[in-house]
């Protein structure tokens, strides 16, 4: 079965954030695609893949990029389904360019974005997505949030014993 | 068959702007259920309407907030399925503070957001989610998208026409 | 007897900052309860503690949280005594997403808001709405500040005494 | 009885926010004292009235200002008890500056921040600290909030009932 | 002979700020194509009239666009020509968004932007960039900066003459 | 005698709150130079009177500029004794432009900064600079505070007596 | 043959980011001058130089100024033709004020503005401009781009290959 | 002769920057007060040493805070003649918070402001001030900012001669 996911990045300088939504998506078991596309340096690629993703089985893109970060519009420009933005932290402006650039579309194309760096919540809401019509992933979405929510709750159990300057101990 | 969009809002002064969603929806018949939630002043009818959308057959929840804006944070605490924030802009800080308190989602627990007052891309973010499962939603967008598209070049040609000066007469 | 205060944060990664909220009521011998509740991660737990903390004796409530940080919120919509809202310095934009997530609250439901990062404040301020009842820990407070300003002055002396250059090499 | 709670504020151009303020203390019958003064132009006047306030019997001052805004803070230098700041809107920076000023106190003297023109909430906040040690205020603070949230429902039903472009209408 | 400059905007709500960059060239005679191009709505178009903006003698293009503000970042990675991105200020954040995306531009594809909404500045730039090798344009800005310099002189005398009060009244 | 105080804006569109300085520097009886001079369209004109001033007699030069705001920099490159800047507050971005252009000096050439649209100040700042070697104008400076202090102290008797509302009524 | 290109810096500390300006000049083979020219601490020669630059053949002016970054817009004030603002990182306010400062410029003088420390884009935009009229420029432009797109798809074939956790180890 | 100038800090961790201010106040050999003087820790001794700074002979104080930064608005309080504020850059806020506390004071009584951390200007702002009275401070002025041009004129040629890459590595 063809990937439903497409990950996509600006530049390869996104990379150690956009790990982080690859890693989700493969404990979750998702098969996706995986790009580096600029908007700007390969703009003739980036909007034939946009065409293409929806005819090739792809439901979902994850674009992340900073700076200008114009990558998640344009493919939305192309692209009929949902695309996540992910706005990377930038050098300069730490991620407001980004996250401007990112959620500010106009009327009539839009983009869903998530924090800056928030690079596995990208990846948990394509998995929802999926999940609307994907019950094994509905599934394993309520079961991520149990886990999630012991690893929390042990956390305060442990802090409630040792107090908050042994647990910082435990933390170095 | 029972609506599979909800749209939510954290006051009745912001329905001047939801009520664009609601077209949208509208124009494309897709049904909905509309309310009023705050998550500060009814916590409680919040929480059990999210705990129950999804088990009622709502797979997407779209939700405008404005200021500390806690609805659509709160509802994906408790709600599975894809949340769509829509920030709306308020009166001391244009909406800044919205959007950072629905973008800036911590790890685990995501809420796609659009832009700033951004009302009618919440509801079509709603439907390209729809859309992955939906071949009827998918072939009303991409006409939607077609006659969009024909707007935007028929002013051009207009434009050409006339020139800027002519053009804006035919506005007032 | 049973605490008067509790001390929440959104995650443990806070608690390097909540540590000096703790030392604070420590140094004023001020029992206190010490939770990690994630408003999104464990709301469920989270609502129980606000909707009991109230009948169990808890005057005050400090809730330190970072990026959307919507616990004091969430809080305060179940508590109906005084919360105290610490915004911590979150990774990308500084501490402004806490600050106007947590300060910018809807009329009817208030958070009392201390500096980003400001954990020492906290609990000053819990401190001060308890002694509004409680003569000891007024007396107390004034001659911490009566200490605070001592150390203030001794500061100043010497400075006058070593002038900058000097100062500076007894402080490295 | 003397009044336990005193409204101050930086100039009388703030008053019709403040206005907002003794509006809910007056509905919750409580007595407080109403000062105009500025900690620059009437410093003086400012200090003398900080550090009477606490012999005079009052437990909380809400203090208004916009601007530099530096009237909370110094009434808090000098008032061992609850100082509430109430950050105006300000003409040329939206409020940032007042809001940036009241909050962002340094270690040792703490000001529990509302909104930018949170003028309601100053209120309640001040109530909420009464109620820690008065059953009275406690009580007419939980009916505010059950009566509050009655609001919220019955426009949510009003809304449901008429949908979005009708119950527009009502309210114009 | 074919126009040299092309003027386009993201949506002819833009029109009323980009009038002011068609009467500066309008003023120096110099002939441009107009078109409403929108990098998300008519992508295709607005691609496809980047490509062949170059071989057709398109020589410099003026782009405005707010919000998200693509138009001139996506006009720039196809034209090898400069590209002057005009940021129109939006609704809700300012002009700031717009700001941000046309001028934090990656490295290899440069857009020379100008101030929000400075929309005169935009024609200038792209005649003194057609001045570098055309005399009779450099000419006409250099007595165009002349007029420029008499205007503010002789309201500079004028105010002397009457003073700031008089001078007013001679403006309503 | 000459004039000591020079003020002067970068463009007749700034004057209406220029003018308010004006007046000040008129009810202390302070003779003044009033110019337009733009940084950027009269350079030549604005340099020269930069060079000159010192030789006239001009102790101190208040330069109000908006947006890029230079006008106050370049007057200091070239004045070696106060230069006081007056940001003033500007269409899309409400002066923080011209805050941050006026007041982020470079070391070596200071510009002391007042208020956006601190036009008062500005005046104040200048009299105050004056009355370090002038007794007569420290001791008009120091009947102004009284007058000041007591239309602040009289308003809060009125508001003392009418209460909010009806000190409201009375302002209308 | 006299250089057409000039490339100034405010301060001598702009150099490391500058130098990327001065090296894709050198990788073009473009030939240039190197200046450092304070509008504040050295305004005579910077004047003497913007006037002198245009008659000794110099056809576009880079100007990199950070904080209150003057010098493109006074250099702009004398010249022209093309300038293009290279806003530099400042420590305090992350490139903020450099950015605000350059690209607010009035009506009538524009500074073609490119990214925070966008040095590379500066030397790209004046190739752009040259080439407006010089065929090899606009050739090697043209060879520069398709160089630049192949890196790209190269690290993108690269990382199709190797998946994102082996392709950041051959990274470090 | 006592000292005309007091250089005043909020806390001691102020001063490896205000250590830049008397250092330049050394190099002119102008004798100066130094203390640490907190508007919120030591208020009585603040209020104390404004009020008598005029009488024992201080002609310009230069107060720096960080964070809410009162002590120069509260020193203008008391002070009739010029205070310069020097904003320090704060922690979490990058010192906009001190840099809006300081600047944005209200109409009555002003506070000149310098750079954020700008401690040498804050120093040259009080010599030009001295020196409107003081030729002996005046000719050191002129002098200083000669020695400055040369440095600067320097530093250009050096690079003139050297080249950028050459230049950074004699800066090693």
């Amino acid at each position: 079965m063809n990937p439903k996911v497409a990950v996509i990045m600006g530049s390869d300088s996104d990379l150690p954030i956009i790990k982080e939504t690859t890693e989700v998506l493969d404990q979750f078991k998702i098969k996706y695609q995986l790009h580096v596309l600029s908007a700007h340096r390969t703009p003739e690629k980036t909007i034939a893949f946009a065409k293409k993703a929806y005819q090739k089985g792809i439901k979902v893109i994850i674009a992340g990029a900073g700076g200008a970060a114009h990558l998640p519009g344009i493919i939305a420009a192309f692209f009929p389904l949902p695309v996540i933005g992910l706005p990377i932290k930038s050098k300069t402006l730490n991620g407001l360019d980004s996250l401007y650039s990112i959620v500010q579309m106009p009327p009539g194309v839009p983009v869903g974005t998530v924090a800056i760096n928030g690079a596995k919540n990208a990846a948990l809401l394509a998995l929802e997505i999926l999940a609307v019509s994907d019950n094994k992933i509905k599934e394993a979405l309520l079961s991520f949030r149990k886990k999630q929510q012991q690893t929390v709750k042990e956390k305060s159990k442990k802090l409630n014993r040792l107090g908050a300057k042994e647990y910082l101990k435990t933390k170095k």
